[in-house]
């Protein structure tokens, strides 16, 4: 084995004695290897246009991605300002478009004024970082999205971390944060699990503080509330002056892109400070007419909303009864618990042998370090294909799943 | 003027005697007075799909992003595969459009391998985060883009800025850092004034040092190089074992996104590692798709990458001749200094208000504190259009800023 050079960093030396370039990311695949060791390795799985699998792992919850309004409204967008935005939003990337859609989208969830962003991981890292800073306090749930969590670290705001769901923490945090100005995070329902925030409570407890509130509704935007208009507005919170949402258009809306929806004011701080607005291409035409077709076919057809949350609560009753530890879905998204990592990749690969693609969710992308199954209801999904997906994930149940408690 | 209640954070009172949440977000009005007072406001300003601007302020260097074969490339992709990727990259979000992009985007650039993103900005932290981490030295350059930057911010490596270009003092920091891992980043050309790294001589230094060199190639790709290769082939180094690139899809190639190109194992690391590539929604398919257009296009027409390189000297020496404060330009980007924030705003005003739209750059999106105009050459401006912007601009041009030295 070649030695360390000393004094050259810790990649061994060639043949010229210097420090051998090939050797400079060795240690990826030491990384590799302790995952693989763990069961944790992770690989892309490419689909075809033409897949025949029943597809419960995407987030595309009302079945609008491939909705021919939704592709007609993506493809004349692409036609009408091009394939790409050409600039940053305050360049040359807002057009007359990503406008519309931002008094759409404001006026379907009751906000005051909403801000397209490329991504909702985007969108997040935005709102953490414009509302918060050196000397502020973020209260922020441990089950909180990745993105949330990077906006955290990115805001150099001091963080505390609140046990999952617990208003007493978040109103301890805020008396003890004392005069100091505080942002409370949380996800409307969490991306692991599918269960919900007490968004009510939390909001009552910030407002006697003197805090602000920002959720992220990725999940809720198009299936809770009447119609689809998301957690806050279901929660009463629409419009409120101390709130703040995010929303993602890659789930519900089917296509790409996020949003901050909230006060006027706070919709200007972003224009104006914003990083990932300021410095980030605009949002591409074909997602901004894609999400706004989404959304007034979503605004045509209300029911859709209502539809995927019958689908999911009907999934995990069927799933309960066949003996599997089941969450309680609040919105479209429900998990199955598994024994081990290895056996969750087991069984999300049985399913899919069975014509069912579900997610397989492995540490570290679950906050509890749990390894589950992750179906995701569609509003499309007929009541023979729930049928089907409950024979095939219990069939191919392993032992110890069916076994365990309620998640 | 209502009080502070003591203890329930620094918001007014409301008519209960309870802090007033109307008041929460009181301190973003204070700071938007503070921007305007300093020159600095910002707004976004909607373009319609039929201006009659002649544009020098986007990216789209190629002029590809309305080009019929880039267009239908996207529309076909939104047809073939909806409008959205309907999940993550290693759940659903892999289609087999994706895989076809990175191939080709590592063939095209001489990378062993690619991986695609929602945006360039994801692609970078995701580099910067997957690559370093505590323990280890990151050494930037100060004139670094703001998505780098927030990567090192979120790396929470130790970062050490260097000045702009100074490959002596990349040196000194390498030896300094000892045995610690070290990765050295830096943009190819310099988003605001168009300028290069020395990337052959900082690649040399990290060579001695067993360092990792990570280069920004969003205003490379497409631009420098035969037939828009990049900087790193142009500089000698594509496919070193040791070198890491990210691009954007967002600028040369009309569409949206961002990509990471480097060793094949580097790759495997980010799928497995990289937070913005496991928690984001894939890219849209109408921007893979539209990326994937341009990218063949260019391959047909390589002389693409020559003709905007012209078209920015030409430029550059026409305002020069006019006695402007203009930047060498090493790629497609031009800028001229403004006297002032003030100045720069009304500069491009009047160059918009005489048909040419112009980008306006002011604190804190310079990094030496510097107003300028922005101009970006497009492959397909006429003589004539360049005749007739150099004529606009110098026209326009604040008496202090004709009298300024070149950058
Ligand atoms: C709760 C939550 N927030 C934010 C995001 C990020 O949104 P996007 O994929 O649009 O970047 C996701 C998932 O992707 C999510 O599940
Ligand atoms: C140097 C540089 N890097 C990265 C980015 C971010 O790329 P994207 O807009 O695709 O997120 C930009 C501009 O947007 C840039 O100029």
């Amino acid at each position: 084995m070649p030695g360390v050079a000393s004094g050259v960093g810790a990649v061994p030396v060639d043949g010229s004695g210097g420090p051998d370039p090939a050797r400079v990311f060795d240690w990826v695949d030491r990384r590799a290897e302790l995952r693989a060791r763990a069961g944790l390795t992770r690989v892309t799985r490419p689909r075809s246009a033409s897949s025949p699998l029943l597809d419960l792992a995407g987030n595309d919850y009302l079945g609008l991605t491939r909705h021919p309004e939704v592709v007609a409204a993506a493809t004349s967008a692409t036609r009408e300002w091009g394939a790409g935005a050409t600039g940053s939003r305050l360049v040359t990337g807002t057009t007359e478009l990503h406008e519309e859609l931002e008094a759409e989208l404001a006026a379907f969830t009751g906000a005051e004024a909403a801000l397209v962003f490329a991504s909702g991981y985007a969108a997040n890292l935005a709102a953490l970082t414009a509302l918060t800073g050196p000397g502020t306090v973020v209260v922020a749930d441990a089950y909180n999205h990745a993105s949330l969590i990077d906006g955290c670290r990115l805001s150099r705001a001091r963080t505390v971390v609140f046990p999952h769901r617990d208003v007493a923490a978040v109103e301890r945090e805020l008396a003890a944060a004392g005069s100091a100005r505080a942002l409370v995070v949380t996800d409307s329902v969490f991306s692991v699990d599918g269960d919900a925030a007490p968004l009510a409570e939390l909001a009552a407890v910030c407002r006697a503080h003197g805090a602000a509130l920002l959720v992220d509704d990725a999940h809720g935007l198009g299936v809770l509330g009447g119609g689809g208009v998301g957690a806050l507005a279901a929660a009463g919170l629409a419009g409120a002056p101390d709130v703040v949402a995010t929303v993602t258009l890659s789930k519900s809306l089917g296509a790409q892109g996020g949003a901050v929806l909230g006060p006027r004011r706070v919709v200007r701080h972003l224009v104006e400070t914003a990083r990932t607005f300021i410095f980030d291409t605009g949002l591409a035409p074909a997602c901004v007419g894609g999400a706004l077709g989404a959304l007034r076919l979503l605004r045509a057809e209300p029911e859709r909303a209502a539809r995927v949350r019958a689908v999911a609560r009907r999934l995990a009753d069927a799933l309960g009864g066949a003996g599997l530890a089941v969450s309680v879905p609040e919105a479209a998204v429900v998990s199955v618990r598994a024994p081990s990592p290895e056996a969750a990749v087991a069984w999300a690969a049985a399913c899919r042998e069975a014509g069912v693609a579900v997610g397989c969710f492995r540490p570290p992308s679950v906050p509890d370090g749990m390894s589950r199954l992750r179906l995701t209801a569609r509003a499309d999904l007929t009541p023979e294909q729930v049928a089907r997906v409950v024979e095939v994930v219990a069939a191919t149940a392993p032992a110890p799943a069916a076994e365990g408690g309620g998640v």
